[in-house]
């Protein structure tokens, strides 16, 4: 194994900031040291920043993958101070100030910021995930949308060759923003797409069906958007199942306790947990791997070693902060200006997070929105959903083009990207239905 | 195995016409039916069209895949007499009039089309495929921009972490107009590319050789076309060697007789042959597997089934059609026009193609044509080039996008399209480059 340090030229004596992970808290970290006189290496596995709040869109059809995602060689094209590295970060020694990369090689650093986020849980059950994607990556998101075309291709070819009606069920597992947006959009293009482009299907045979766990939809609103966002999501025809407990998944079968669901397709929204980067820094972590971290976002003992968006557990007001892309991005920034300050001598600041407000949208035209104490839904939270998002995506040209196509469908209800790609195998003429009998209706769980 | 018709409406007495294969050919045919009094079944493996002219852009990241891709659906959406199938077809039973699919059921049909084109041919070794990639679909196009950006990934890594400046080599074999196009197109983004982008890597260590086993580039093209290509291609840096033969190709080398070039990439472009259904019909076909047909595109004894595009050997003037986009079309019309004519019991008339020209690309604004006598090279022929494809672009929405992204990027030299999408999978840090030596300027061929 070779030890190296960033350059061949041995003069650079900047400080240097080694940042892991090319998301919010990572990208706007190293945005907001641009023009410091420090040194920033950005590393990340892939070579894009991914704007997940979109991901759905993608996973829907309605967006294509290069329009949400930003290379984040491009997103910091401007910034003479940062180098953009791809690698597997998987490991640190932090008494010599060293990560580790898969690769075999190590990078040392003055200031470290691990920022690597968070990925699907199946709570103990690794097996499911095949049987049932969640929705983090662009090829994620592409896989979901190979399924749920599919679906609709699969049924055509039994009516029309086999004159067999059979119901699409598609399910979704949890209910919090993900699960409520896929949800949604799901009903909407289903009833939709298949009244314009298939010929054999009848649009009424598809079903959408969400199952939460807990007491009600997107538990982290207040009670009366949570109410309001029920009745949104039943209004454009989803099967909402609260208090429901998915106990077993088998391809194309959802077990709910002794209740057995058809699925065409299974979506996965039910969980996430931190990033394995986390419990590798050898610091204490909470139940779901998010490391503890400081009123400054260190962890114990290293004041040169930040934490950031999803992988840190940082609590204000007694409870931790959110998943959210605002909590990652806020994070970001103070972690750059607090190794700013701590250069150049400066007072030191903790760090408070200022919740502006969060949103989801449902389908084409509704959504709820809590911004302070105000609460929004239907049309004008998803109108101010649409304007935040837009302003957020990263890059000009993604905002234009996704902005274009926003238009395009909503004034045509059509969609370029409907592509099935990836694997060649289709799924085989009777092996896409678990059960051959039809679905009786007794066997809707609630 | 079931036996259906293709509806279970009994009463549906039109003749019955199956499609296989969504390329120009098959779509052609089946929107010439427009209107007509037949009942259409257009199938395919995917539920796609694609623009396999534009896919190398795909493939330089200067275009997304839905900008080239149409959903089949989408295409034929207009045609009320037209039903899509996505499924595979493995086998004909001509004499009960069938087409068998993979899945284990039976279409049975009027009039049969065949037009699934020709994929890769690697002369015998099939194991070079995973080595190096052809350029047939869209997986393939995102396959190989995966391999070259990550070759200038790594490169950057190397040169910044270990102070390595190795030669990036890209190697395509095979000058007809893909290799060509791949060749110009990566010379030009990686002078461009690397200069604004990267900060450890220098441009001029990117190398584009491209091999070319017969005596010039672009051999279907007059002579002096021909030479003006070459001449337009070592000017955009492109090692051209023609006359050189690949003899073996392993991970990272390319072996030409006794001499090895080691090469970061490595891109097929060297031979096509038709898809394994032309064999399946049990007619003659030629060495490459094409379907030897008479002057009305059918196969001996059996007039109602018509063989189109890529897949036939059709001879016109002493020599069979290229399998070229125009060729594909022109055979669907005429199918589809001829197929009308016999229910009608109007005369039958042969084929015959009109050639309206052919021209290839070569960077960004270069190119060369031959249209009848006149031939074009340069600018005029990039322009000429340029407009016939946003012509024959299906779709209105993928024309204006295309123009838009190609107007952005003439102007800007930016792309949003650079994505390293697939595998997660990152090439080991020294399994990247066969051998540890810089490579010596000796091992240049020719």
């Amino acid at each position: 194994m070779n030890s190296h340090t960033q350059s061949s030229k041995p003069a650079d004596v900047r400080p240097h900031v080694v940042i892991i992970g090319g998301g919010f808290a990572g990208l706007n970290a190293a945005r907001a040291f641009k023009g410091k006189d420090v040194r920033v290496t950005l590393l990340d596995r892939k070579n894009h920043h991914t704007f997940q709040p979109l991901l759905y869109q993608v996973a829907l059809a309605a967006l294509s993958p290069a329009e949400i995602a930003s290379p984040i060689r491009t997103a910091v094209r401007g910034q003479k101070n940062v180098e953009v590295l791809i690698g597997t970060a998987d490991g640190f020694e932090l008494d010599r100030r060293v990560v580790r990369l898969k690769e075999g090689i190590e990078v040392s650093y003055d200031y470290l910021i691990v920022a690597t986020g968070a990925t699907h849980s199946y709570f103990g059950h690794p097996e499911w995930a095949k049987i049932a994607p969640g929705l983090k990556s662009l090829e994620d998101a592409t896989e979901i949308r190979r399924r749920i075309l599919l679906a609709f291709e699969l049924s055509e070819r039994e009516s029309l060759l086999e004159g067999i009606q059979r119901p699409i069920n598609f399910v979704v597992v949890g209910a919090g923003p993900t699960g409520v947006e896929l949800s949604g959009a799901i009903a909407e293009i289903s009833q939709h797409v298949l009244k314009t482009d298939f010929r054999g299907t009848d649009p009424r045979r598809a079903r959408v069906i969400l199952l939460e766990g807990g007491p009600r939809v997107l538990a982290s609103y207040s009670e009366d958007l949570s109410a309001k966002a029920q009745k949104q999501l039943e209004e454009l025809g989803v099967e909402v199942h609260t208090s429901t407990m998915v106990t077993n998944l088998e391809p194309g079968v959802v077990h709910v306790g002794e209740k057995k669901i058809d699925a065409a397709v299974i979506l996965w929204a039910a969980g996430v947990q931190a990033s394995h980067l986390g419990k590798a820094l050898g610091s204490p972590t909470d139940r779901s791997g998010r490391v503890l971290v400081d009123d400054r976002l260190n962890i114990p003992g290293h004041p040169e070693v930040f934490v950031l968006g999803d992988l840190a557990h940082f609590e204000q007001d007694g409870a931790p902060l959110p998943g959210v892309a605002q909590v990652a991005i806020q994070t970001g920034k103070y972690a750059a200006a607090e190794i700013v300050r701590r250069i150049g001598n400066q007072p030191s600041r903790v760090f408070h997070y200022h919740d502006k407000g969060s949103m989801a949208t449902i389908g084409r035209a509704r959504g709820i929105g809590q911004i302070g104490k105000t609460h929004l839904s239907g049309f004008p939270a998803w109108f101010a959903w649409l304007c935040i998002h837009l302003v957020f995506l990263i890059g000009y040209r993604n905002r234009v083009a996704v902005l274009l196509d926003w238009m395009w469908q909503y004034l045509s209800w059509q969609s370029g990207a409907r592509l099935i790609t990836g694997s060649d195998n289709l799924p085989g003429w009777h092996q896409h239905h678990a059960a051959e009998e039809k679905l009786p209706e007794e066997q809707k769980v609630g």
